[in-house]
C-alpha cells in the first residue's frame, strides 16, 4: 500500500492534459485549486497506515491474499460491505469534502460481477482479464476514476440517433490490438487525481446502440484524453494565499469534463465490447454500489454538526432549547442517512461471481434521502450559525492594522472565545453550505450516482408491489 | 410451541378481570371488539409453524436448547436482532395492525441484561431467578405483556413526591414470601391477550424513589389485577356483524389501563427490588429494544401501500404520473423506516450477560422516524384513494334492496372491478388512516415505546458531539 | 333572515328521500347521526343575528337591497371576498367541523358570473333567470347544496364514451316545460340539510358531451332525488347517548351520494343547457371560490390548537420548550393557511357581471396548503396530547361504579384538573384527528373542492412562466 | 425623484470610509465588487420613472403632497401596504438579488409611529422633528440604511452588563448641540450605497439600559463612521472581468460592519433618547415592517423559477412529469410566500400617528416561511438543473481556443440551444443557490429582519390562545 507521500509522487509522474481557466495546467499537483482535492485522496492512503483504522481502511485481496487498501478491494462478504460504508463516513469526517476515491472502487466491484455474467452467457474471457487488471490495481494501490456519465446531447434520443454521434462515448474503430473510442464523460470527480480511468456505459442499450456498449480501463494520461476542470463556488479563495477564508484549510474536491479524442484501448483493458444487453445491468450494479458510497455524506454531516455545535458555543447560544433541538434534528437526519448505508450493506447478497452486492432497493432509498437531508442540515446549520456566516469580513481585514481592532472588538462574544477561531468556524460553515464543499455536500448529493428521479425509478422497480397488494386484499376480504 | 388454537384455548382458562363500556367482560376471547386483537396475537403462534417462516419466527433457546417461538427468545447474536426486525415487518404485513407480542419479548430481553448487571454490583441472584422464569415462559410459549408506563400524575413531580403515592407503581408491603404492590400501568397493548404481565419502572429514579424501583412478573389473572379496556376510533364497527365496514376483517388491537390493587408477588417473580440506580438503565434498554420493535410499522406500511396501489388500479388512476410518484414516495418512506430497524440491529452489540442489544442511537433514530412517516404515508394514501374513503355508504346500504342498485351503479369504475371489492379496499384504507388500525399505525407510532421527545433526548445523549467538533475544528485550523 | 329555530322547522317540512344503514330515514332532523350536522348549519343562521358578527355574517343584497345572510350573497367587492374568508374561519371555530353552507354560496357566485358570460356570447337570458332565483334564495334564506362531483366511472373516458352514460349527470329528455336529467353527485356535504340543490357539471367538455353541460337548481325534495348517507369514522358514537365520547357534543358533518333518477327541471331553474364550452369555465370559477372556502379549516385549526394547548395544561407539560415549540408550529401553519385565504380574496377582481372573483392562482395555492397542513397539525396535536387520546376508556367506564374510581384516580394529573374535563378534551382531539371531524378536517381538506393534483394543474396554468423566464434571461445576459 | 444616474452621481459625492480586503476603498461606486449592489439600488430609482410602474413605485407624500419614490413614503393606507409588498416582488424580480433600499423605508415608517407614541407619553417633540427629517429625505430622494443589529457580545447579558459596554451602541456624551454615540451595527445591507443611516436599538430595554435606548439619523459619511465590507460566497468572480461566470451580470448585494467611533449627532437628528420603554416597541414595529419586506424574495424566487424552467427547456427535460411537478412545487411555495406578504398588508391597521402598520402576527408568519421555502426552492432548482450547475468549466475555458471546441461539442443539447446561453443560465442558478445571490436569497432570508426563533416568539405572543381554548372547551362540554 502506498503512503500519502508516495501517492503524491506517483501523480507527479503522470502526464495529464489538464485545462483550467482556459489554460493548460503544467503542474497539476501543486496547483492551489487542485491540490486540496489531491490532499483528500491522499488521506485515503494515509489512514490505511493508521493501526486504529486498519480494520476499516484495508482488506485482504481475494486474488492475491495481500493486505490492500479497501478502495481497491472487491467485497467478499457482508462485513466488507458494511465496512465500506463505515470507511465512507470516516473519510467524510476526516476531509469534510468529497475524497473521490469511491467511484473507482465501485467500478471495480461492478465489473467483477458483470464481466462474470457476460462470460457466463457469451463464453467470453472478460472476467479473467478483469481480475488481472484488478491485481495490477491492487498491487500498485491505484486510484481509479470510474467514468460513467456521458454528455447525452438531446435527452429524448438514444445514443445511435443523436445528431452528433459522440454525445455518448463509443467505439469508432476496431484494430487488431484493440479499439479506438471517442466521446466524453462529464462531472468526473477526482479525475486529475487518478492513475487510471475506468469507463462504463451510462444507460441501458438496445442492439442499435451496440457500439456504445463498451467498458474499459486506461491510464489517466493515455494519448487523446483531455481534462477540462469545472469551476466551483468560491474556487479561487483557495488561491488567495490566506488560511481562514477558504474554510477547509486542506481539503476540497474537483470535477472535470474528460474528453476521449480517438483514444486507443488495448484488448487486455477492454471489459465489455458490444454486449449491449449487459449495459443496463452494469449501470444498475455500479449505481447501487455508488449510491451506497454516499455514506461519505454522513461523515461530512458530522463535520457540519460539529461546526454548528461549536459556533453555538462560541455565540453563547448552545443552551437555548431551540438551538439544542435544531442540533438534535441535524443528528437525527444524519443518523437516518447512516441507517440507510448500513442497511443496504447489511442486507447485501452474494453474486454468482462471488462478489457481494448491496441491496438495490435500500441503496436507492439511501441515496434518495441523501438528495434531501444535507440541504436541511445546511439550512439548520445556517440558522444556528447566525447571519455572520455570510457577512463576515475577510481574513485580510482581520490582518490589516486599519480594521483588525474593529473586528477583534465587535466580533467578540464570550471572554474565552478567540475572534479568529470564531471566524474560522464560520468560514467552515460557509464552505460547507455555500462554498466549495457545498458543491459536494449539496449538489453532488443531489446528482452524484444518479439524480433523484433515477432512484425513484429503481425504487418503483424493486419493491414487491404484488406482495403488498396481496396482503392488503387478504385483510379486507378481497378474494 | 403452541398452535394458534392452543393459544386461544389457553386464554379461555385465564380468569381476567376485564371491564369495557362500564361492564365486566365475562367472555373476553369471544368479545367481538377484543377478538380481532386475540386473532393478531394468535398469528404469532400460527406463523411459527409455517416452514417458510421458521427461520424468522423461531429460534433455539440458549437456556434449554429447544426450538422456541422467537417472541420468547433472548437474542444471542446480531443475526437474532436482525431477524427480530424482520419478524416485526412480517407480522405487521400479515395482520395490518399491532400484534402486541413484541413488548413482552423486549421486557424479557431487557431483564436478561439488567438482572445480570444488578447481580454484578450487588451480589444478588436476580439473573438466575430470571432465567428460570424465562425457561418457564419459553416452555409454555407464553405471551407476556411488558408493562412500563405509569399514570405519572403531576408530571413535574418525582414518584415519591406525588400527592397520590400510587401514581407510580410501588411496593406497599414486604412479606416473608414476597411483596405487595399498588399502582397502575397505562396504554397496555394486548393486555387481555397475555398470559403474563411483566412490570418494569417507567423512569430513572433516585434513592427517595426506591420503593418504586421494582420489576416483577405475574400471571395476568393474579389476584388484584383489573383491566379497563380503552376505546378506539371505530371500535364498535367490529360488533356490527358485517364483514366490510370494519376494513380489516380479522385483526385489530386493543389497549387497557391495568390496575394493581394491592397485588402480591412471590419472591421468585421479583427481578428488581429497590435497586433504584438500575431503574433508568432498565428503562433505556427496554426502550431501545422496543423502539426497534417499531419494525412492525413497516409491515403495516406495506399493507397500506398495497391497499393504495389497489385502489389506484380500481379507480383507473394507477398510471397517472402523480399517482405513481406518490406511491413511490410511500415506498421510499417505508423503506427508510426499514433501514432504521435493520441498521440498529446490524450495529448491535453483546452485553456482559451474553444478550445482544441494539445500537441505542440508531434505535432511537428509527423510532423518531416512525413518529413521522406513517402520518405522511396515511396522508398520501388518502390522497390517492379519493374522497370516497370517508363518504362511502355502509355495508348495510350495499346489502339493502333499496339502495344496492345505486351503489352498484354509481360506485362502478372499470368493468372488471367489483364494486364490493372497491368498497372493501376503501374501508381498509379508512381503517388504517382513521379507524381502529390508525390507533396503532399513527398514534401508537407516535407515543409507543416513548414519545418523540424521549427519542430526541436519547439522540442528544448518545451522539458523540466532541468527536464531531474535533473534526470540524481540525479542518478549519482551530487548535 | 331565518333564525336557527326557523331553519330547523323549515327542514322538517322537506320530504327528502334519505337512506342510511340500508333503511329510509323517516325523521332526518332528529336522527342522532344527522342532527349534529344540522346543528352546524343552524349555527350559520344563529350567528347572523348576533350583533357582534353582523359585519361578517350578513351583507346587503345587490338585487333587493335587503340585509341578507352572507351565505346567500353575491360578492360585490374585495371587502366582501375578505369577509367571506373571515366568516369561514369564524364558523370553523364555532363548530369545529364542516358547516356545509359554503358550497351553495360558491355555486351561486359562480353562476352569477357564468350565466352572464353565456348570455354575452349566445344572447340567452340565463343571468336574468338566475337573478330571479337568487332573489328567491335570499328572501327565503335558503341553504343550498352545490353539487358538482360526478361518479366519473372509468376515469380514462369522457362523459359521452362511458359504458354507462349516467356516470356523468346529463339531460335525458327535453320537454316543453323543462328538462329531465339522470345521474348522480358524490360526496355531497350537507346534502340532507339543504333546501335547494344546485347542480353543475364537473369537468370541461367538448361538443360530444353537450348533453352533460347542464346546470340547474331544484328543491332538495324534488321528485326522483334520492340521498344515501355515507359512513364516517366513529359515526355511531353520536348515537350512543352519552356526552363525552363523541368529542364534539353538538356539531358534525355528513356527506351523501345524491341520485337523480329521471328528475324533471322546469326551465326557470335551468342555468346552462348544452353550452358545453362554458362547462370548464363554470368548474374553474366555482372551484376557485370553493378553494377559498377552505378558510374554514383555519377555524377548525383554531379549535385543534386550543384543545392542544388545553391538554398540555391539563397534562402539566405546557411549559416544556418542545411542547411550546410544537404549539407555535401549529399556529404558524394555521396562520399560513389564513394568509392564503385572505390573499386570494384581497387580490380578487371584478368580473363583467359585476361579481367579484378571487385570485385563481392564490386560491389554488391556498387549497394546496390545506391538503397538507391540517395533517401536520393533527400529527402535532397527537404528539402533544399523549397516547391517552387513543387508549382512554369510555364514558360508560367513567360512569360505572365498578371502574369510575380507577379512572378518577389514575387519570388524575394536577389537583385542579378535573378528570372528566381531561377526558373531554382528549375526546375532542380524537374527534378532530381520527373521528367524525377528521373526515372534514383531514380527508375533505384533501379532496374537497378538488384533489391536490387539480390545484397543481391550475397553478401550472395560471403562473406567468414567460415573464419569469424573461427576467431570468435578462439577468444572465441571454438575449 | 432622482434618476438612476443622479443617484450614482450623488453617491460619488459622499466621502465614506470603507474598507474591504484590508484596504480602504478609494472609489466605492466603481469598485467591481460593490458596483453591482449600487446597480441594484439604482434600479429602485430607475423604475420609479417608468410609467407602467408608477403606481407601484411612487406615492404622494402626506407631508408635502409631492409625488415621491415609494421607498421614502410613510404608508397612509392598506393600499400603500399592499403596494409595498408588490414593489418588493417587482424589484426582486428585476434585480435577482437584495436591492437594499427597503430597510430605510421600514425605519422611517417605524419611527413615524414610535416618535408619535413617545411624544404622547412624554410630551416630547420627536414626531415633529422626525417629520422634518422625513420631508428632507423625500425631497432629496435619499436611500437610507436602517441600522438595528448590534454585535451583542455575550448573548446572555443585557447591554449595560457587557464587559465591553460598546457591544450595544450607546450614548457616551451629551452636549449642548447633540449627543455622541459609540458602538457598531452588523450585517448592514447596502450600507455603502446609502446617503443616510438611521440607527435604532436592537432589543427591548430596561431602565439600566437607558443609554442604549437611542435612535437617530446621520449622513453616511458623518465623522467617525467606518464601514468594513463583508465577504460573500463567490464575491471575487465579479472582479474577474468576464460576463458569464458571475451569473447575474449587473446586480448583487453587500453587507458591512458599520462602526460608530464616537460619532456626534445633532439634536435635530435624534428621535429617541433614553425612553427605554419604547425601545422594544420600536424594534417590534420595525421588525414587522421589515418581515413584510421579505416580499422581495418572492421576486427572487420568480427569477429562480424562470431560470429553472429555462434550463429544463435547454436540457430537453421540460416535459418530464417529475420536472413539471418540481416546477409546480416551486411556484406553489413561492406563491405561498406571496400570500403571506399580501395578507399581512391587507390585514394592516391605522396607528394613532396615522401611519398604517402591517398585521404583526401575519408578518411574522410570512417571514417564518421565508426562512424555509427559499432553501427548498434552491434544492428543487438544483435538482432540475442537473449536476452541471457545479461542474461547468469557466468562461475562460469557453473563450480559449484550446478548449472551446470541447465545450461547444459536449455541452450541446438540442440544436437550437446555444451552449453559451446554457452556460449563462446555469451560472445564474449557481449564483442564486450557492453564489453571491444565495447570500441574500438563503442566509439573509434566514436571519434578515430577525432569525427564525424571533418570529416564533412573536407568533407565540400574538396569537389569541385564550380564544382558541375557549372555543375548544365549549365544543367538548368543559364549563
Amino acid at each position: 500500500m502506498m503512503t500519502a507521500e508516495q501517492y503524491e509522487e506517483s501523480l507527479r509522474k503522470l502526464n495529464l492534459v489538464v485545462y483550467m481557466f482556459g489554460e493548460r495546467l503544467r503542474n497539476v499537483v501543486d496547483d492551489p485549486i487542485i491540490r486540496p482535492s489531491m490532499n483528500a485522496v491522499a488521506r485515503t492512503y494515509e489512514l490505511a497506515h493508521h493501526p486504529e483504522h486498519e480494520d476499516i481502511m484495508t482488506a485482504v485481496s481475494h486474488v492475491t491474499g495481500n493486505r490492500i487498501n479497501r478502495f481497491t478491494h472487491v467485497h467478499q462478504s457482508i462485513d466488507d460491505l458494511v465496512k465500506k460504508s463505515k470507511m465512507g463516513r470516516l473519510l467524510g469526517m476526516e476531509t469534510g469534502c468529497c475524497f473521490q476515491r469511491c467511484v473507482g472502487m465501485d467500478a471495480l466491484n461492478a465489473l467483477s460481477i458483470v464481466t462474470y455474467d457476460i462470460d457466463a452467457k457469451h463464453g467470453t474471457k472478460y472476467n479473467e482479464r478483469f481480475l488481472k487488471y484488478l491485481a495490477y490495481v491492487q498491487k500498485n494501490d491505484f486510484t481509479c476514476d470510474g467514468a460513467m456519465t456521458d454528455p447525452k446531447g438531446d435527452r429524448s434520443l438514444p445514443p445511435h440517433s443523436q445528431p452528433d454521434p459522440d454525445q455518448f462515448l463509443h467505439v469508432v474503430d476496431e484494430r487488431k490490438d484493440g479499439i479506438v473510442v471517442r466521446g466524453a464523460k462529464c462531472h468526473q470527480t477526482g479525475a486529475v487525481n487518478s492513475h487510471e480511468i475506468i469507463v462504463m456505459p451510462t444507460i441501458s442499450m438496445r442492439e442499435e446502440d451496440r457500439d456504445y456498449a463498451v467498458s474499459f480501463a486506461l491510464p489517466g494520461d493515455a494519448q487523446g484524453i483531455v481534462y477540462v476542470v469545472g469551476r466551483q463556488s468560491c474556487d479561487t479563495r483557495k488561491a488567495e494565499g490566506g488560511n481562514i477564508d477558504q474554510g477547509n484549510l486542506s481539503f476540497g474536491g474537483h470535477e472535470a469534463l474528460v474528453v476521449f479524442d480517438n483514444v486507443f484501448v488495448p484488448w487486455d483493458r477492454v471489459f465489455m465490447y458490444r454486449e449491449y444487453e449487459f449495459a443496463g445491468r452494469l449501470v444498475e450494479i455500479f449505481a447501487s454500489y455508488h449510491r451506497q458510497s454516499y455514506a461519505c455524506k454522513v461523515g461530512v454531516g458530522d463535520v457540519l454538526i460539529g461546526a454548528t455545535q461549536t459556533i453555538a458555543e462560541y455565540n453563547g447560544t448552545e443552551k437555548a432549547s431551540h438551538i439544542r433541538d435544531k442540533i438534535v434534528e441535524m443528528n437525527h437526519l444524519n443518523e437516518t442517512l447512516y441507517c440507510g448505508c448500513i442497511a443496504c450493506a447489511s442486507e447485501g447478497q452474494r453474486e454468482p461471481s462471488g462478489t457481494y452486492s448491496v441491496n438495490t432497493l435500500l441503496a436507492n432509498v439511501h441515496k434518495q434521502n441523501v438528495t434531501r437531508f444535507p440541504y436541511e442540515l445546511s439550512r439548520l446549520a445556517q440558522d444556528v450559525a447566525g447571519g455572520l456566516v455570510v457577512t463576515l469580513p475577510g481574513e485580510k481585514d482581520f490582518r490589516s492594522p486599519d480594521t483588525r481592532e474593529w473586528l477583534e472588538k465587535y466580533l467578540k462574544t464570550k471572554p474565552h472565545v478567540s475572534t479568529e477561531d470564531r471566524m474560522r468556524i464560520l468560514r467552515l460553515i460557509e464552505n460547507l453550505t455555500l462554498g466549495t464543499a457545498a458543491v459536494g455536500y449539496l449538489t453532488e448529493s443531489m446528482h452524484g450516482a444518479g439524480s433523484p428521479q433515477a432512484q425513484r425509478i429503481m425504487i418503483s422497480r424493486t419493491v414487491n408491489m404484488k406482495e403488498k397488494q396481496k396482503a392488503a386484499k387478504k385483510l379486507c376480504g378481497i378474494v
